[in-house]
């Protein structure tokens, strides 16, 4: 045994034949070192990360010795948008089905706009949703503001009460599909959804004003009609939205069919500000899950930007003046 | 007062005179209810939002009422990166002292390229940090890794004593400039500030390994040295770092003198994945100050694009070509 | 001005007239420093806190510059249990109605028996949860575990499906008072509300297995039947569930009248492991608000020891015993 | 394959001989549907778990599919008290040598009247801690506050100075011990680490105020007197600090000699608001690790409530009335 052993740091063999472990600034010119950089013996060094686990515990654990950073899930982790980008395009350009699910916060933010581009750019399957995600966004169509907050996020004079005028407009029109085609409402997310003929579900909780008429007030209703849409998913992207995000991990196959019996790992995409809920759907045991641990006005601007220059490169690639080069 | 009180509903007056706060959808056709937007009484309502704070606390508090969304740092809340970006270019184009203050998070991910472009383009005054963010950044450049980890998130082999190892190639260099000098160091966020000749302050911890040899090990020389930076400073980005943050944040005035006698509050952005760790700053009494919840690579990536965009459209509106529409 | 200002400093003159603001360690004896504990001017210095916002802003804001911890919900924040375990013996000695709202994360933890013991000693007037907490409760009476989880955390063999098991013994048995009367659920949250009669409100959600028989599946209707506890509520307690949290908290009236229009505010508490959630239900305006971030479990476990210390050193106190002392 | 998978389902055998997954609220009577409680073909049900993972991964995962609630850190699992308060227990009584790290939160609450328990109890054999927590410790001693704050969290008019005149304090007394012998501190952790002879390494950190005179503001020398206890570490508490608890964390055996090459794992016990921190320790690879995601306040007093009770009963159990039982 080496004396004082602690994680990085040297082997020391003093003049008596004791073993150190030693933090680097405490190794001097000329003493002994274990050096070598493979780990099977192959340079004298053998490292038998189970040995003392095997002791202690009979073996039931061990192996994780020398890993570090294992956490599948962590804010300080690398997030590959290329590949999250390529998925989304490979999906579409395959006739695949993407099934987007989002919370408000999607709409609070700014993404709004870039929830709508990747509606109008063929990428949304389908939406789920809530009666808030709704709302804000068609208080934002009409009054410019979501739960009376402006766009830099400033609280407006009587914006209390903005978003129950929202719900109401909605109402008198008879359904959202209405009040757009009315011409109440005139951009944002639903409006994109009813002019491109993207079906949606809204589904009602408890915390709910209104709800707006579209909302599926009723949860095995609401289930049954998210599983329309799950069931024949092909990629999933859960952004910002607990309930919504669990409840369709609840109802999702591990594996998808891409044809003839060709089964893929269903490719999902979870973000939200922290690592507990990304963390508890992958929980879920879904394979090919991708957590993403940040804020969604970020994700959704990044993951756009990362989608057009893609496109971009990919056209110019494809194209004559492309092939020129 | 009304029976059945709770936000968000209507007051209802029944057949019987008894008044009701009823839900918008428990309200029927003929029923009479309370109308008018104005809350001064001009419309016949007047909103005496103290009135029942008064009886039950003798006034200390209240007129809180029909406000929501208030907390001042939140996640669910717009980010105006706009502002941000113009902010960082009038700081560079008036001659100001950008102070930025960085934690590793930033270098795990891949906004180290958007770091060195920051630097590059003459927004960094200085850069405070610790010993970790130089000993990844440093990794990155002679291994390509961070902590073991590669650019996409993976463990690589033998990735765990990289760190190490880093920290041994700038220590025989003797110094993170001499490694630049010599060729060991060869891109990344230090190469940067060497090559540009940008100031930086590494603080010690008691969390290093090592550590380099540039870093300042002693607490109070640490905040000596970082001292000299913040007193200058007319503006500060704090991103991924909680301890490095709050130090700085101590140190920070609440306004700088910006010639003249010229008094401006000092704007300062604050960037970390918790809201726990923004509000802390905002306790400490700065005034101009930009909290943003989000993922750090996401920040910068965001932000640099808005940078660009705004010196893209000014460059436009500059030119002959720009006048000319 | 003094130069270099920042906060937790002294305001030195020095020999050149000059002022400076130093940390404490950089004054020497024999330097002039500014004295005196009064802000008012009384002892020669004159805090004037909004001057230079004033010049700033305009006076829009300022005043805070003294004083920090001043967020109203923070992990660092003493919690007071004597204070809350004093609320809920007033509330229940005065024949009040305290409302319980909980999520899951109580019943998975052995905060259950402590729920029992609240109910069991009459301090709950009506419990709203949703499916979840009575199938993880009816679980553990049945089979010892809740989502297959022992009490100590450990997973169980074949513990991934005993939820559905315990659905399915309830749906047999018709409900859960049916389930209690016939032996299938003998301990635990439910059966101490069936025996004792307190009202239960169970409401559906999207995430909900099964659901079971009692479930209101329905969120308008879900709504309404919380309804008809919160408009009677004296008290109400939300732990661990931001979904039934802020749906309660959207119908709570911000007084309650005690008896002959004697109005008082009512008296919430709040527990969630993160700021956001105590955050965001505050933001709705509720006036007499507890907010305590914390684990459920232990919550639970030490509000319940302080209601007993209280009981106990009353009961001294009235006893004859008592008296002699 | 069945059609529409999805978890939490039965297997259904429709009359046209198609499989399906349906919750069980869509099973009728009637219906042919998969029984077996066992998962290994002995009652007709196979589960080949890795049947697909290895069709498309090649095997490289898989082996999950029926496992949840996995993550092994998370604020809804149970906390075992008593397992914590029996390794606290059988540490003292066998001489061992209880290394505490501690964070300021701890000290803003409550948690210091527990923490001295614990300290006069003797099962604290070292603390390890930052300046802040002895600076906010001499506060409320001298002051009745901490960081102005009163015990009930409210802030005292002139507070925002309490801490910096505490420091000053003892540094005109000279060191924490003087100040102790001078009456000027006379409660709280430090006097009763001074008066029990319970060894202090206070580690400097550029967020310091002041800092005290005991301070060790040098991180590496720091380091050095931190290692002198962690290499004696039988048992190490770290509460509510992510630098200390880290950096005491990279120092950690994962074995210590309990005498004559007896090798045992170290047991930690890693306490913080949020799982990141806690993960992030566990990430390091010590191996009897036991993760408590609560508030430093509730821990503490929870801790020592069992611990109480451990005691109290073992002394029942040892005596001659427990015997007679």
């Amino acid at each position: 045994m080496p004396r004082e052993p602690r994680m990085d740091a040297a082997i020391v063999l003093d003049s008596a034949g004791e073993l150190w472990a030693r933090e680097g600034r405490r190794v001097s010119a000329g003493e002994l070192v274990a050096m070598g950089m493979r780990e099977d013996g192959g340079e004298g060094i053998f490292v038998h990360s189970r040995g003392f686990v095997e002791v202690a515990t009979g073996g039931a654990e061990g192996g994780e010795e020398f890993r570090f950073m294992t956490s599948s899930v962590s804010r300080e982790k690398p997030i590959d948008y290329g590949v999250m980008a390529r998925l989304l395009l490979e999906q579409r350009d395959a006739g695949g089905y993407t099934v987007w699910v989002t919370g408000p916060a999607l709409v609070h933010s700014r993404a709004r706009d870039d929830m709508v581009w990747f509606i109008e750019q063929g990428f949304v399957g389908a939406l789920l949703a809530g009666n808030a995600v709704a709302v804000h966004d068609i208080e934002a169509s009409i009054f410019g503001t979501t739960l009376g907050m402006t766009g830099t996020g400033e609280a407006s004079s009587g914006g209390h009460g903005l978003h129950m005028r929202a719900i109401n407009a909605v109402r008198a029109a008879g359904s959202i599909a209405a009040a757009v085609e009315q011409g109440v409402v005139t951009d944002g997310i639903m409006h994109a959804c009813v002019r491109h003929g993207i079906p949606f579900v809204l589904c009602g909780s408890i915390r709910d004003d209104g709800p707006l008429p579209d909302v599926v007030t009723d949860a095995i209703a609401a289930q049954n009609a998210m599983r329309d849409h799950t069931r024949r998913a092909t990629m999933v992207v859960l952004v910002a939205t607990a309930l919504h995000a669990i409840a369709t991990g609840n109802m999702l196959p591990a594996f998808y069919d891409a044809g003839n019996g060709d089964l893929r790992e269903l490719p999902t995409i979870c973000v939200d500000s922290s690592e507990f809920v990304v963390s508890k759907l992958k929980d879920r045991g879904t394979h090919q899950a991708y957590g993403v641990v940040t804020n969604a006005q970020d994700f959704m601007h990044i993951l756009r930007l990362y989608v057009e220059r893609e496109t971009a490169s990919r056209s110019l690639a494809g194209s004559p003046a492309g092939e020129a080069r």
